[in-house]
């Protein structure tokens, strides 16, 4: 029994915001914006939520894939912005596909989200108790922008994108191997959402990043989580099709492709449109991939993700 | 591989609300309260956070069972209370702990919280990645109350309980049976931590519920998941040493009691000292029983949980 990727989708809210929209509230400029980050626009809920455009995602990937909303037995939402605490967005998006036999709850690792519910899915799937399952990254981060600080504000942006897994019968392993970590002791340095201290004035709800530690994280803790998870799969880095990576800043996927001697043209780049969703961000540029008809069966798929918590984690797929 | 439980701790915040407190600034009284809730007082976190709870809970279960914290290999925290969207509780543990092998993440699964998380760690131990776990469920909901709503701010209360969990070698299940439900398109009747509206002054960032809904679900969810567990694990509810239930309210305990025909001294009941403390409500109830001593190996024990999402969910565990 294990996890077997089916078929992904996507969903954007209608908002688009450039960085010459940003130039018009804040002290900053497209040529700033793109040379350090690689970010030239995102997307912004108005009227659609975390739950929404969640919910989009699940009817797409069943509509794709012609498999009915009882036949899914697990929903689960990584997200880190969550339109309530209670209910779940997962709980939201089983009300509102009528998926009569799943449970459904919602997973926090930050930007590690959608790698992380991966590892759970893949578990849970081992109970044999699940067959079809929706993961669904969900974010909506401008929520938890302050839009006076040009630091953060024009680096996070709002979408979904999620997979429709099935628990394969035979006996390949279609995660051929996983690796993830936590480093609560560095989590101080990418803070968002201080709900403890709503009522505290002098305390931020939004986002607070030492930009340059989470930096030197990413370009150190991802190659090596990387290599370690390859090594141990034995499998030659070369015969990786795709490393998705989380896209949190450009600069950040470059060093990586560079620290492991691959081309560029191994590590897909969307931020440009989407800047950084958070969860969502790899599903997204899953979908978009399988969209373009980059993947086939067979390949051989990385995915790294690394953020909040501090939190880093990298699976192998084979699709 | 399977789930087993070697021991419990719990830990609560200094300052104790009584009904007589609260009576001073709401129209209300104590005979009113524990009436209709059986709640006599409850916890409220004033320095206290939710990862500090569950820091001093992972601390007192690696204390009493001489676990050095490098053993830990996964850290879940159940809450609908973090203190941060990012990062997550249980990453903060994590590095507070300095459990340098564990990967750590936030499961939201509302007051079913705790169930949910041993349903998503009894998965993951099946893929032999992981040896000894904590699953905490850890509460701040005292700051998801409206304190001008009668009608819900007596119910709640803050604290934090889990249990150290061992991957167990023999082909002995502890985890006899589960079954876990989700009800989306009931989630409204329980709301809380309304983010997704916390500029616009018209919507509630606090607790909202229809009582008699979220009863009437109770009522009839709850024996008929238990019932089903039971029946399909072939055990006699007799058999059953205790029920332990979410403590939400202790008429709805009694209610679920008296539909499974059984007497109310296999459904121990604590609400009367700490409200309803969502996903920390049954490892509060189990590490209390535990450390009296009334739980031994080899006895049967029914967890089942229910509320936000609206979510319900029953695990039968041999100790």
């Amino acid at each position: 029994m294990g996890l077997k990727i089916i078929d992904s989708a996507l969903s954007t809210p209608q908002k688009i915001v450039t960085n010459d929209d940003l130039s018009q509230i804040l002290d900053t400029s497209d040529e700033w914006i793109s040379k350090r980050t690689g970010i030239k626009q995102r997307y912004q809920v108005v009227e659609e939520t975390t739950a929404s455009m969640a919910t989009d995602v699940a009817k797409k990937l069943l509509d794709k894939s012609k498999v009915a909303a009882s036949e899914i037995s697990l929903i689960i939402v990584a997200t880190m912005s969550p339109d309530f605490m209670t209910p779940s967005v997962a709980a939201t998006v089983q009300g509102n596909i009528n998926a009569t036999n799943a449970m459904a709850f919602d997973v926090n690792a930050a930007c590690s989200g959608f790698v992380y519910g991966m590892s759970v899915v893949n578990g849970m799937l081992k109970t044999g108790n699940f067959e079809k399952v929706l993961l669904i990254g969900s974010e909506s981060l401008t929520r938890l922008v302050d839009w006076t600080d040009r630091g953060t504000a024009v680096l996070f942006g709002d979408s979904a994108a999620g997979v429709l897994i099935e628990n394969d019968a035979t006996d390949q392993s279609y995660l051929i191997n996983e690796k993830l970590d936590t480093i609560g002791e560095m989590g101080k340095y990418l803070t968002a959402g201080n709900v403890a201290a709503l009522n505290d004035k002098e305390q931020s709800f939004f986002f607070q990043m030492n930009g340059r530690k989470v930096y030197e994280f990413a370009t150190k803790r991802v190659p090596e989580s990387i290599m370690t998870v390859l090594d141990e799969a034995q499998i030659d880095p070369d015969d990786v099709k795709y490393f998705i990576l989380h896209q949190a800043n450009e600069r950040i996927i470059k060093s990586v492709a560079k620290k492991l001697d691959l081309p560029m043209e191994k590590f897909p780049v969307n931020i440009s449109r989407f800047g950084n969703t958070a969860a969502a961000s790899e599903p997204v540029l899953l979908a978009e991939m399988m969209a373009d008809g980059k993947i086939n069966h067979g390949d051989i798929i990385v995915f790294s993700g690394f953020g909040g918590g501090l939190t880093v984690g990298t699976n192998v797929i084979k699709y």
